[in-house]
């Protein structure tokens, strides 16, 4: 497992300014064409974390920075220790995505002092056999080039669901659970089993536990070659499954993994790297080249989600100190509402262009209130169905309120436990609340389940929760009337949907509501 | 209302780099000099704000900052803007309290700007009449000499509830409303009715609401006047009256204003200012003495509740997000846990020395087994009764489970409002979630009622909406049994309950319950 670096003392250098910088120029050089090269060896998502790399180890601003200390009197080493440390806690103070880029930086920062010293970067050790890794958390440039056929698994002590390892470790279907507690205690060698669907490490597993995970293994093998249909469970009730997709090009590989629509289309890769927001054209081209994909089937579309850990400069204030609980989703777009008007408008274009069945949903939305007048907005723009996330605990609770005006709700499980237990999801010491599973977040989902089935509209579920086999299985008892998930999910909650009737997942799903803790819901709910 | 200074040019010196450091110096010299004057004119609280604010003026980092600076060549002005930013930058970074104070070391920089300047530093205007004051926020050294005669209320655009101006306006009791949006449109001049108790301006009011407003002051001022009772419904239903306070010295004024008890005490104090937790000895003199003033009184201790506004050093990781969200209250305590295990043997030493009623409770906590995990703890150490704290909309939710082992539960409303909204309570741009009425806090307060109801235990309201009469009759009718508030709201909340009974308020509670929004529980409940 990569041990960082000793950082360099705090040392005066000889006094010759001039060659301490250009030697870290050489090594920045270095490093920049170094990481380059294996961008380009990486390819794909990958690709462009390196090239990001690339570009903050020659960023004019840090080297501006390096270069004043070095005036100052430090050593080129200490002066890029300095200089990165000061930007990566910058980096920090805006929160979220930005703080965990941070991490990137300090990779940087590694590989400029190593290659100063003259000695290699900390990196992923070399094996000969296939081995599950164990580390604090890796750099991107190290993720990126892992050798697939060596690594089974990642296992890291820090990083969050979107660190960068837990982002690469999905682009390229490597099971990985991160932020373990206990994690670097592993000794080398040790023999150990790796369920990232429960979240589980198993150390010195029994032969019977082995033998258990390769018959799961060889199951998961079979399920994904079985021929695709729509969901159903085995009394015949239908449970479309839906795709979580972020562009309209993923459009093609959710239908092709048997996706019946979509559940949610995130829309904010429309914006992130934009100065401002795109335009009404832009946006219809995008919106319609996905409806495009799915003629007569849904597509729901989640409005502009940003804020918390997706800022966006002409949208929302980076210096929240609770981001998560800003002004984010639509409390954003009602602060800018031509954004909003700009993006129904497009959407508006699409529905009207294709055949697809166009939902629209906002995110982070509170109450009955803010529902009503979405749901006006949208209805006037002239959309056909419009409906609300439900994340904000608020709006679970008077569930029944919102479901007078929202033609349909959809919710988004990550933020509602985030939301439920007041845990940030983002932060490795409270990973433990993240949990679907736990009953709060089962009874708010029922709330929202009831009202659905009171009021005969539709209560679909877009968050993590739903890929989760056993636990898509309770959703279902508890109201839910769509999952959707990230399509390579698909399979796996096809064949368990399959395997109960209506009847057994509201069984299972009273057993869990009934449970004092998250484990005690999921033993309760496998076990009824 | 004071404006900022101009920010200084980003000019060279002339090159005199002695005479600069000399002139930066002699200011923040003269700057410190007239801070402290301040604080001694000021005494008290405002005291311990200004001499901070000398502190911050003369901290040696930040004079090493503008130093290196000036050595780079920028001028003193240039310098001292540049460095103060950059800290204020670190602080907001660290969140919370922290952010807050930022504010005050901007107010440090401008007066050290406006002394190299010679210009006055900015502050609040004069006036002959009695007025109250509106402007952007207040610098600590101006709301601390606050002419009490002339300014008869605050009103900023900016702040939370815990900036200076907040803090010392209730310490002065001076009404203030800070974070209102709009305040500065208002023109010099414009009559207004300041009511801090619903937190409303409103502009240029009628005779009618002038003349309501000056009813209102009288009766404010024979509701003080009256006799002291203990709280009751018109009926004759108890309804305790409790006393929220934050160190043993706060025991006496709460005893002469009618409390029955201790709601809450806030152990914060004692750790605070630490660089370790306090002895047993230590805590246990403390417990000890504020539980003298009560003999056979009831008297509510939470256990420290560190992390998100009030991070300590020996408990708390700076580095979190989302503050509000990380490992505060029982989760910190459970990571450390020989302080929590020293905080309750002292106030089992503080329960077996005095006559008073010991109920203790933990803070954050987030469902029944961390109920069922605190009140084992607590009970095994000898204490008598121990409960928790509702703030997570997790345990409101699961409120049935949670008083299985819980002895009591105090809810409070400000954290549980924060959450259930997913609005940071401290957030001007979000500040309009912050509302206890909102009809989903309201049926979590009565999800909790009920259970309380159904345990034959204790439900007590501890939060801020305690002391909003019209609120406190609302909260009884949802099955509240204890109110516990600032000693300041007692009059006020005790006549409002004498007059209504107990079927009254419940009428109101449910009248509230079905409303759509805040407001409109509001008005549901005062035409009930």
């Amino acid at each position: 497992m990569p041990e960082p670096l000793a950082a360099p003392a705090d040392e005066q250098h000889g006094g010759d300014v001039a060659a301490e910088k250009q030697k870290v120029q050489d090594a920045v050089a270095k490093v920049a064409a170094d990481l380059g090269a294996r961008a380009q060896k990486a390819g794909g998502e990958a690709q462009q974390v390196l090239e990001a790399a690339v570009m903050m180890a020659q960023d004019p601003m840090l080297a501006d920075d390096v270069t004043a200390r070095i005036d100052g009197g430090k050593t080129g080493e200490r002066a890029v220790h300095e200089a990165f440390a000061s930007f990566q806690e910058q980096l920090v103070a805006l929160g979220g995505y930005m703080a965990e880029r941070a991490t990137d930086l300090a990779d940087v920062a590694q590989r400029i002092i190593a290659a100063l010293r003259g000695v290699p970067a900390p990196g992923v050790p070399e094996s000969d056999t296939p081995f599950i890794l164990v580390a604090r958390d890796l750099a991107p440039a190290d993720t990126a080039l892992l050798d697939l056929e060596k690594v089974l698994g990642l296992v890291t002590s820090d990083g969050g669901p979107t660190s960068h390892t837990a982002i690469l470790a999905r682009s390229k279907s490597i099971p990985a659970i991160v932020g373990v507690t206990g994690a670097l205690e592993l000794a080398d060698g040790t023999s150990i089993v790796l369920d990232a669907a429960a979240g589980a490490v198993v150390v010195d597993p029994s032969a019977e536990q082995v033998a258990d995970a390769e018959q799961r293994i060889a199951d998961r093998v079979a399920q994904a070659a079985a021929p695709i249909t729509d969901g159903a469970l085995a009394d015949g009730t239908k449970v479309p499954l839906l795709a979580n997709v972020g562009s309209a090009k993923d459009g093609p590989a959710a239908v092709e993994l048997g996706a019946e629509g979509v559940g949610l289309f995130r829309t904010e890769f429309l914006f992130l790297d934009a100065s401002e927001a795109p335009s009404v054209e832009t946006q219809t081209a995008q919106y319609t080249a996905l409806l495009e994909f799915f003629p007569g089937k849904k597509v729901v579309v989640r409005a502009l989600d940003a804020g918390a850990d997706k800022p966006l400069s002409f949208l929302n204030d980076a210096h929240e100190e609770n981001p998560a609980l800003g002004l984010r989703g639509l409390r954003a777009l009602r602060a800018s509402e031509q954004i909003l008007h700009d993006q129904l408008t497009a959407l508006k274009n699409a529905q009207d262009a294709t055949e697809a069945d166009l939902w629209v949903m906002a995110p982070m939305v509170a109450d009955a209130e803010e529902t009503a007048w979405f749901v006006e907005y949208g209805k006037k723009l002239g959309l056909n169905t419009v409906g609300v996330m439900a994340e904000v605990p608020s709006l679970a609770v008077v569930a029944d309120q919102v479901l007078e005006s929202a033609d349909f709700v959809s919710i988004g499980t990550n933020d509602l436990t985030q939301y439920t237990l007041a845990a940030d999801r983002m932060l490795g010491s409270v990973a433990s609340y993240q949990d679907p599973w736990h009953p709060a977040v089962l009874r708010l989902v029922k709330s929202l389940g009831d009202a659905g089935a009171a009021a005969g509209k539709g209560v679909g579920i877009c968050g993590e929760a739903a890929a989760d086999p056993q636990l898509a299985v309770v959703l279902v008892g508890l109201g839910a009337t769509t999952l959707s998930m990230t399509p390579a999910a698909l399979a796996d909650v096809r064949a368990e949907l399959a395997g109960v009737t209506l009847e057994q997942a509201k069984a299972k799903a009273a057993a869990a509501l009934a449970a004092h803790s998250a484990d005690g819901a999921r033993e309760a709910a496998r076990t009824a």
